[in-house]
């Protein structure tokens, strides 16, 4: 007597948290060091001390304050605390040169929680969210939960940036939105500021032809994860209809605590309105609002930043370990992912092989695109140095070599 | 180019919500002291002084450990950590006698999070999912998640438990499930064992009536919250596929937290199915898991338990007040509310005339009940005293009296 959608969902359930689990029973196994697991996007280096300081302090304020704890465990508007959403937009208009006030902000469930917030708020049942492939596979599912469905624009397979003119086809008088998610996940891919100003103009232009909002949704978990010297970026400059959806999960390294937030621009339409209808989403989905206690000790950890240092360092060997040894891959800008070409068409192949000799790898056809595998490197430099020679014998069995 | 479903939210937004919003702008207007905010679910005991030291301990001990913070703050699988899950089983068949391990137990983002993943894992669109009324109004938007709907059955008046020849014409070959919510919000009944043994027997007449399964679903934040001797009950004993839902939220006064559970006994139908999906339900619904530090901070507190006696007082306080005053109150023998019927058939009127004597309370039509007003006694004291001679304003205006 279960849904016939939770039917479906137990037959193909997620490639990557079935690996979460089979990564820990072959650890268990053979011994962790000896199963190089690049499965999940679990941050490797630990959340700043200044988390754990501000839980003690707020904890401590609370004990010392009469109804302490009920402001600090207890409910408040659905959209979050005002005091941390004003501290989330003065950290953004610092960084990025907006204007926002706590007003535009709505504190979430991480990520996840706000982009199903976002959805509610903008998807009626038949509509269409455009999606650059490779692309997060569980967008696919959040658009589901509205009646929605992805529509996957395909990349140049050379810079894995969106193939534009593809793109342009695949907008529909249906397109409520197209999600941009740079850096990426999987590729590790930045969009260029060139690029983004050309699909701005792109959906202009389509709001035009259609004669209604197509919202840009920039799902940016990994904002601050950039390497080479590129900067940080933040979409709202290049197309007014955009909204952000941010989550601390990467950047403090706290994906288990749920803690993220929207942000809606004055200048979106019906700006008023959708930040009255995501709270109410918060609400209505079940969220109710995001955990109490870390929103406020997230607000008080706007400066920290992870050690970006450690994933640039795996970033580097990997890279090159797995060029060198004759592996084509996608140089990472950003996140913790290496988009690796699978040496033969089926990557399921590569991805069996793979986990033969202890390697968990995510096949391409999770993200919409088939015939690559993503590479988690937010894992020890250990596991990253350790899975060398593993690889070398997987180059070894595709024959694979440099020269 | 907000959705179709947003504007329908905007136009009618919860009356509970609201008011959180109208009562605070009351209490920065004429003094919190002169405003009688019974609106809002919110407790007003303090959270035990345990979970601060829980919390605290936690993040000591995370510091003392290599990736100590990655298990403290980070993923795990989407039905939650195994130790918080078998804590959390171990507490309850101590208590009441079951045999739940680990497996059957998933922690969840609050009661609504989990509400949201049980439906998700059993609703198919166009289900039905029977409630007795009165009834937590978003019970109606949990179901329209999944394209299913409520169908209310009415009271009993003088009792306010089930009317049962009401509830047999309810049940169709859609019904997918019943929710119980005893205690009761709002009327602060508490069910019967004999009420229960006869639910359990007429769905059991219908399962074989349709030759499908009927799950009963024990919505039961206020499980803990029991007056004049009153036992703490379990359902699962009632019938074989209950199905619970629980919140930490009153029981430790953390509501902001979101943190609860959902059990699933192994005597469920497709009990193993149910559990899994509920799991996947946790993702895809982008709750992904609940909170990770908050999880084991509750293990820690399952022998906590919130000051009944504080509530007890106001029940008493209000009860007999309001009694005296000639209002005509369902004696609450659980959770903190109080459920007065309103002294002119429009019970929007009374709520307006309360609102100018500075006291808030929420319609009964909210609870697909009216004539009804739900006063929430989960406030200070010095609030519920200090309301008495409002209320005897009130009683004034509509000219009641005891002789």
């Amino acid at each position: 007597m279960i849904s016939e959608r939770t039917q479906k969902a137990l037959a193909g359930s997620s490639a990557i948290r079935a690996m979460f689990v089979e990564g820990r029973e072959m650890a268990e196994k053979f011994g962790a060091g000896n199963v190089y697991d690049f499965s999940l996007g679990n941050p490797a280096t630990p959340a700043p001390e200044a988390l754990g300081e501000a839980i003690k302090a707020l904890v401590d304020e609370s004990a010392a304050m009469t109804d302490g704890s009920r402001e600090l465990h207890g409910y408040m508007e659905n959209a979050g605390y005002r005091e941390v959403r004003a501290a989330v937009a003065e950290n953004l208009n610092r960084r990025f040169g907006t204007v926002f006030g706590f007003e535009n902000i709505i504190m979430t469930v991480g990520a996840a929680g706000g982009l199903n917030a976002i959805f509610q708020a903008i998807l009626d049942p038949g509509d269409e969210v455009v999606v650059f492939a490779p692309f997060f596979g569980e967008y696919r599912e959040y658009a589901a939960n509205f009646g929605a469905h992805i529509v996957a624009v395909q990349p140049d397979y050379d810079t894995f940036e969106p193939d534009l003119s593809d793109f342009k086809l695949k907008i529909t008088g249906k397109t409520k939105a197209l999600i941009v998610n740079t850096p990426n996940n999987p590729t590790g891919v930045i969009y260029k500021p060139a690029t983004m100003r050309k699909i701005a103009g792109i959906l202009e232009d389509k709001q035009r032809e259609f004669s209604h909002d197509i919202y840009l949704i920039s799902d940016e978990p990994y904002r601050e994860l950039v390497y080479d010297g590129n900067i940080e970026d933040f979409l709202t400059k290049y197309y007014k209809n955009t909204i952000v959806g941010y989550s601390f999960s990467k950047s403090l390294s706290m994906p288990g605590e749920r803690i993220g937030y929207v942000v809606v621009p004055d200048e979106a339409s019906d700006a008023k309105e959708l930040i009255q209808g995501i709270g109410i989403a918060n609400r209505t989905l079940g969220f109710v609002n995001a955990p109490s206690l870390i929103q406020k000790a997230a607000a008080r950890c706007l400066e920290e930043k992870t050690d970006i240092a450690f994933y640039d360092e795996n970033r580097r060997v990997l890279y090159e370990g797995l060029t060198e040894l004759g592996f084509t891959c996608i140089r990472p800008e950003g996140a913790f992912y290496l988009w690796v070409k699978s040496p033969v068409r089926d990557e399921e192949d590569f991805v069996s092989e793979g986990k033969k000799r202890h390697i968990l790898m995510v096949k391409g056809s999770a993200f919409g695109c088939p015939g690559f595998v993503r590479i988690a490197y937010c894992v020890s430099h250990e596991t990253v140095r350790n899975s060398l020679p593993a690889f070398a014998k997987l180059a070894e069995h595709y024959a694979l070599c440099r020269s």
